[in-house]
């Protein structure tokens, strides 16, 4: 890289990518930038990771998520896997009475029915030495001093130019500063964002009037469901505990809105004004007649806050510079969502940068990413709202209660259930999410993450779910349901899409990059009695592990159904582009008319 | 240590236990030794591990037994998973056809459907991993010249004393040799296993008069079970091949009884008179039609052998020295049975050896190694003469076979998937296998291996397999089935029968060791909706992870039916003894009557 005429040297560097901040966001987005080849550094204020505390669950569409890019194993053996959500209302002489258990999640079609409860610390970990792999490490200690932008439009529109310079420096004693060149920037640093605040983005939305106490504890208690999540509506107020790994529980306990917590100066809540034990001591009356005791003197981590409620007005500046994660949007703890909108903005972003600065894609790819995640957030905040509303105000069983409210509090936790498990996102149309073939799989809704199903390898006859076909490997996904190639329509309808597939005018064959940018799949819908594998045509000269038949393992435990379920029918076919965050991108018909819409799709953002 | 005094100064050392082979036998006894607290060393002849060839599958019981010291996780991420076995007959116009595709193991309760194609190398190394945990390491290019047990009968029966004196040399140039004192040596040295015959065992059986060759290659075929096992009968003769990692594929090709491999002179197979190619070039004139060409030139490793049938006299001298794996039996390719049957050797021994050495049994445990792992060795030799006889004599589609011989056919391959899945040993009655109260678990058979089902966790309503419950971590598992809690009656019979275990005179007082022999496990039968795990009798002080309920999981998706599977009468309740390789001990009435009985059985064996 050219070094400049500087009057003083000072150290200066060129990068594709800086990231600024060490949580969630950034660190998901680090490594899945460095897994996809793409030059990063990130740098965190903190001189350590955190240890404790903070956001600590993990919803079962972000189980997914790190499942595709291989990390969800060290969550399932080490995090609190929730199941259940207990309901707890006061009796008329005092205690508490479960009047409700039901599952943690509802959303009918999640890989994974559950939630892991896991500290933030713990999720970054994984996320650390996944990077560390590739010899990526977080500089710690460094924080950003000043951001510019610079760059006519014409450079703003050059992926490979580097419009963003950045001083960086360490904190503590020295003075010393950095000079990075980055193509592009992204501030992963939090509600407080410094990256969002010096790109001038400002954050729509208020604090709230609801303030929280939150304590990490390892629990002595008779509480019968302390290893569920429960809402607890006692006389007393209102709580709820989420379960953690190696045995702790996390108390989430409200505090009056005049509550002496709250620093009438600045308005904002005062961690000095209150204590793991006042917390404790209010959770023990809303608790009763159950014991709260902590075992070991163990209180892992404490804090109080006040909620704030707020999106991003924009997600980047020119799409040079782009922030996530709490730096986009936060909200109430209710939700369950911090972690998880974070990580989820980051598996959104990841691939379209990577694909940008390949110069596979058109910049304007990276449009798509506001536009997908920030009518998320706000939807989300909208429901938060809600759901907080009906969550302080109401109780199941209290007699004042009229039957319209209740039921609107069950229906209100059956559509938070299925909210807040990510399974249900659904993307817009847009360049990337083309619904004009929908009818062609009527349930593989286009804009939503494919739906996990069974199938069997036509070569060993081995059940495979198909979401492991399908990582987080920065490829697309061409899913061919070629119907049952043992019946002569269907195999002459399959080849014909094949060998439009084939032709040089082809998205196949314009964007393939020779297997980088596609991976291509087979789905007949016939049966292994009477298909093998070398009945497949062998097109592609596909990998034996590629092609896969809709039915039962020999066993009788798994597959079958997958065609319904998808709702293509058999003797029609279909072709499924999966994106590469696992997102049904288009669906048309098993033709060289589909084959040539589908081009036509690509030809939109892909270069 | 006491030195001794010799004219020469010479290395001494004393070990508890000498192991001489580090094959699969020997790795596994060692790594269960090492993790049981036991000093344990193993030396090798061989310079380095193999990394190619030798013995090739694992079967759905092994699998288990792996899954239960934690170490079954590669064997599925990089194994070939062999799900279906595929039979081939002659076409009248010289062609083949697959006449029968079916699953690879039949046991109707096996945890895993199928078999894992590995090579011994791989299987040794996740082994040797595991040791290098506990700092133990194979010492190579080592080998015994000399083995002799001291000690009058009291020394024998002393598992104390140094009984066994054993001289060991470096392979190569030196002569530098060590004298070790071991407690117990075991021979894990193969079929020509020279501690066997320091020993003096003999072995029954003879050589067989079929000879085999064996390629391993990376096939380029148009096979299309290429990735099944398959058994090919042509009109030139018989082949199976067995799918393996990476891609490769094993061919077992039998040769002529009067074949030109044989040296007329030893009457043994000698490599040197055939080749890969030579193997390989009757392989393709068996698979024609189809192509069997290698891939990239990779053939990975050939042999051809004699198959020897042999059962060894006896499996120890005095239990002090003992032997296990192809040291005990050998046997033809097609029972696929070599490392499965040397590693349940292992399993089956190392505990027993940790029991004596901890002082926690009597010495006549270890008569139970021979008397269970012989009959099994004897039965597996059974089985594989007459299915070899089969296997070879008849065709299924050819004309000349009657009806009745098709059938026998057809039967010895189910009893064949259902023998050598491992799943269906069962130990003979004896003392840590007590059928007195069979009926009380009528499906649990006393001597087989626990079945696999999943229960649900009473504290947060997590799935979990039952073997999962049981890893061979040396304790045996008193498993209360308990019945409905919410039912008075059945809380009664619990609580008696806890209350005779929390006596001093119980087995769990008696012999528990602080919790170091005995983990125990509560099994209702009420239904999540009903009990919490608050209402569990904490008799034990157990941990949340511990109490179950026999009920689906609320996603639908697992559990349920656990106390009609495993034939318990949910208001008669049963207790049931696992032992710690996983085996069913002892199943006994819930109980004052039951926990006495439960005791008089340790009272036989426990110190």
């Amino acid at each position: 890289m050219a070094s400049h005429d500087n009057a003083k040297a000072v150290a200066e560097s060129y990068v594709d990518v800086l990231i600024v901040g060490a949580g969630p966001a950034g660190v998901m987005c680090a490594n899945a930038l460095v897994h996809a080849g793409v030059t990063v550094r990130i740098v965190d204020k903190r001189l350590e990771g955190i240890s404790a505390g903070q956001a600590d669950g993990l919803q079962p569409r972000t189980l997914e998520i790190l499942q595709s890019y291989g990390l969800a194993d060290q969550l399932f053996n080490e995090g609190a896997h929730v199941h259940r959500v207990a309901n707890y209302e006061p009796t008329p002489d005092g205690g508490l009475k479960r009047i409700r258990l039901s599952a943690a999640s509802t959303a009918p079609n999640a890989r994974w029915t559950f939630g892991v409860g896991m500290s933030q610390g713990r999720v970054e970990e994984i996320f650390l030495a996944s990077m560390q792999k590739k010899g990526l490490a977080v500089e710690r200690a460094t924080v950003p001093t000043s951001l510019k932008m610079s760059g006519q439009a014409d450079g703003l529109e050059d992926p490979g130019s580097y419009v963003n310079t950045v001083v960086l420096q360490k904190v503590g004693g020295h003075n010393a500063t950095e000079v990075v060149h980055a193509k592009f920037v992204l501030g992963s640093d939090g509600a407080h964002s410094w990256v969002r605040k010096a790109l001038g983005i400002g954050a729509e939305g208020t604090m709230t009037n609801s303030v929280w106490g939150v304590v990490d504890l390892l629990p002595d208690t008779d509480m019968p469901d302390i290893r569920n999540l429960t809402y607890v509506h006692s006389s007393e107020g209102t709580l709820f505990t989420i379960p953690r790994e190696r045995d702790l529980v996390r108390l989430y306990v409200p505090q009056a809105n005049d509550s002496e917590v709250i620093d009438p100066a600045t308005g904002r809540a005062d961690k000095n004004r209150s204590s793991a034990e006042k917390v404790l001591a209010q959770a023990r009356k809303l608790i009763y007649p159950y014991r709260m005791e902590v075992k070991d003197n163990q209180i892992d981590w404490w804090t109080i806050y006040i909620v704030g409620q707020r999106v991003a007005d924009r997600y980047s500046v020119h799409d040079r510079a782009l922030i996530a994660g709490d730096a986009c949007h936060t909200h109430s703890p209710k939700a369950g969502q911090g972690m998880n909108a974070a990580l989820g903005d980051s598996h959104n972003l990841a691939w379209k940068l990577a694909y940008v600065l390949k110069g596979w894609a058109k910049m304007l790819l990276l449009r798509t990413y506001e536009s997908e995640r920030q009518k998320f957030a706000r939807d989300l905040i909208e429901f938060d709202k809600q759901w907080s509303k009906l969550f302080m105000a109401n109780s199941l069983s209290s007699e004042d209660r009229d039957d319209a409210s209740k039921k609107l509090f069950i229906e209100m936790m059956n559509k938070f259930s299925g909210f807040t498990s990510g399974i249900g996102i659904r993307y817009s149309p847009s360049t990337i999410v083309n619904p004009q073939y929908q009818t062609s799989a009527s349930n593989l809704i286009v804009g939503e993450r494919m739906i996990p199903q069974m199938f069997i390898c036509a070569a060993d006859g081995r059940p495979v779910e198909i979401h492991d076909m399908l990582p987080a490997d920065s490829r697309f996904k061409l899913l061919v349901f070629g119907g049952d190639i043992a019946v002569p329509g269907d195999l002459e309808r399959l080849r014909e899409a094949t060998s439009a597939t084939e032709r040089p005018e082809s998205f196949l064959s314009r964007y393939g990059r020779a297997g980088a940018v596609f991976d291509v799949l087979y789905f007949s819908s016939g049966k292994q009695a009477n298909i093998t594998y070398a009945d497949f045509p062998q097109f592609y000269g596909t990998h034996w592990k590629k092609a896969f038949l809709d039915d039962v393992e020999l066993s009788g435990r798994f597959g079958g159904g997958g065609y319904e379920k998808y709702g293509i029918d058999p003797h029609v076919g279909a072709m499924v582009i999966i994106r590469p965050d696992g997102y049904v991108g288009m669906v048309a018909p098993l033709s060289l008319h589909g084959v040539e819409d589908i081009t036509t799709n690509f030809d939109g953002f892909l270069l």
